[in-house]
């Protein structure tokens, strides 16, 4: 561990390697396009970020970005790391992020650029605390410490749109099937016809009336997102009304929102990446993955979207599962999160998941259309979710089980073994 | 102008174009990979997201994004509009930005995705105030309403890493040479070697200083970027010491964040848009500058970025009209904020710059390097900006003018004229 921050860049160039990582490392710290005044030997020494070094890749075979100059046919890629030190910004993280990954990305000198990775020393550690529930405090609040599983859960589907009643319905029925977890749609805010102190409302009332019966209680992830000075009244609303988790879009209110409710939250925050791929899609530009999770439990979220195996979106297997793992890492020595496996999940893939995840402990496995659109309706589909991850865990086919578990049967029938 | 929220995508894909039209409507609005219970034909009369027109676009010859399904050979591109009805979110644009920039750039039916345009109901201005200062509270606090001229500035250079002496004897250098404005670099922020507080006693004092003997100010825009809740104490600081402008780096911050500040402020608010590139500059990814504007005005910036002619970056010149055309028009009927040209600008390009922007009554362009790195000084290259920007607003050509001010003619020389 340095005690300056490291960010590494994937980069292509028609410049030589050299002069374009110096560039990189001039425009985000003392230099700028012409020498200036008071740009002493003595300055550069002590706020120049400079290139820890250069790993040439195989080029990527896409044109360049826009703007790229020089002949490209003579291009070439490779990963850099830069030092930047940290008495440039301070243990920040708004103001470290126009450091590593502020103008740079509109440099001419570059046809691709992607921040792959960034290490910050342990002083950030003394300004952002992280997550204050995490893995074992979410598993506490919900019951099930030491359980093997995942935590199963899921999303109120159609995402918007749901009335009181029928909303007080669907979340009765999961809550009676025994579900760990239920989450508002990242979609579902503070809508006008249906305000978010109704739903609390309205759902807490369910939960606390099944309990009487279950006694149990899922956590149920309100989604509070909204401007930054509604967060703590949104929060004290879920907190005031016996609720136990709030859900934040990252991206919706940046790092430095979450930071600001992480500052003010009792409750577990269960952070939500949408809008992820516009910065993360394109494999020549932007921000990836290992560093949008590092940033988020820095700030302090509690769970983390990974998005699943088998997901409806772009990211291959192999990369769900290297996000897992990133997310899965220690973090300055700790900032355990819970990974949240979600899009297209259903019980047919728990055991393909567990076989590329492993121990699910940790896991929190979101089904949405998965356990709603079960023939049996969503109580039915939680107890496929559940029958299909204890089978995983425990060794035995999803076939198998399915035998003794006519929810799985019907869930496998619809949704198919997956190869 | 209709009572809902209208978003405009570019998109490629390799489905039929009203599918995958279809699918961007579904995902971000009542619908899921599979129909779900509930979601009935009121539910998504009511909330659906519907198309409203398809335009057919010219590919543009670059492979997809990773994860696109079906045969590219077959794909097609098109210019998309969508309605989101502003029930699903209310005016809030955290919110809004779920809708409109979640989950969709992660669709594997897409092989690109842009949103280009987004166009907001009234409502929206019921709660988003815009810029509390704008173009003519601007001129008005620099004492230049009414000139014809574009306000003249500069960035602190080098970027980070001067001490107090010599920041002092550098903005003594520029506000005795008559600048207009003057702003920290995104880089500097609160680093702990030398606290925002130290800058703003320093320059303040200076500033004053000086003012006593010219009998104008120029506004100087400290950079207050922060975790959120510093944002309000460093505003504090900067207007107790009788500052008259915050900057602050949007991306860090979030919209959200912007629009924390905004409803504390009592000053102009500078709005830098480093990280911008991230989300940008892929042609096929990402959320373009008119989106983005847009949003950094409703929140409440007073002057944003727009990059400049001849800039050191990525974007053309046409591209960089394009973005101030757009900053320029109106918003709701107003919101007319100042646009920035920064980047690589120099004396020696206010002649084409006029040529592309006209008037520029309600410019603020930054010289950094094009005006410290004079040969006479940072108090030269001022005179030498002003000059120029005097000779091309009078339609004198920069070379007739540079023989009666030596200043410019250094700068010239130094800078070369632009073809």
């Amino acid at each position: 561990m340095t005690v300056n921050v490291l960010a590494t860049y994937e980069i292509a160039t028609a410049l030589p390697l050299e002069k374009a990582a110096a560039v990189i490392a001039g425009e985000q710290s003392s230099g700028t396009f012409v020498a200036v005044a008071r740009e002493t030997g003595e300055l550069k020494a002590r706020h120049a970020a400079t290139v820890r070094s250069i790993e040439e890749l195989p080029l990527s075979g896409r044109p360049p970005l826009p703007g790229a100059v020089g002949d490209w046919s003579a291009a070439r890629r490779s990963r850099i790391v830069v030092e930047f030190p940290v008495v440039n910004f301070g243990p920040s993280v708004p103001n470290l992020l126009a450091a590593v990954a502020g103008n740079l990305f509109e440099l001419r000198e570059l046809g691709e650029l992607r921040l792959v990775d960034l290490d910050v020393p342990d002083v950030f550690g003394s300004v952002y605390a992280g997550p204050a529930f995490g893995v074992d405090g979410t598993k506490r609040l919900v019951g099930k410490s030491g359980d093997r599983g995942p935590l199963i859960g899921t999303i109120v589907k159609p995402s918007i749109g749901l009335g009181p009643e029928e909303l007080a319905e669907l979340v009765e029925e999961l809550a009676l099937a025994g579900i760990d977890f239920i989450k508002d749609d990242e979609l579902q805010g503070n809508p006008p016809g249906f305000p978010l102190a109704e739903r609390v409302s309205v759902v807490m009332d369910v939960l606390k009336r099944t309990a009487d019966r279950t006694g149990v209680m899922p956590m149920y992830a309100f989604n509070i997102t909204d401007d930054i000075s509604n967060l703590a009244r949104n929060h004290d609303l879920v907190r005031a009304a016996g609720g136990s988790c709030v859900m934040i879009v990252i991206n919706s209110v940046g790092f430095a929102g979450v930071q600001y409710l992480r500052e003010r939250s009792e409750l577990p925050i269960h952070g939500h990446r949408a809008m992820f791929g516009a910065f993360a899609r394109s494999p020549q530009l932007g921000i990836a993955f290992r560093v949008f999770q590092k940033l988020a439990r820095l700030v302090g979220v509690d769970h983390l979207h990974t998005n699943g195996i088998a997901n409806k979106f772009y990211e291959t297997d192999d990369e769900v599962v290297a996000s897992i793992t990133d997310v899965r890492a220690p973090l300055l020595g700790g900032y355990h999160v819970v990974p949240v496996l979600s899009s297209g999940q259903t019980p047919a893939i728990a055991d393909v998941t567990y076989a590329r995840v492993g121990d699910p402990g940790d896991l929190l496995v979101l089904a949405g259309g998965g356990i709603h659109a079960h023939p049996g309706g969503s109580g039915a589909g939680v107890t496929a979710m559940r029958d299909a991850w204890d089978a995983a865990v425990t060794g035995e086919a999803l076939a198998d089980r399915a035998e003794r578990s006519p929810a799985l049967a019907a869930s496998l029938a619809q949704f198919g073994a997956r190869p």
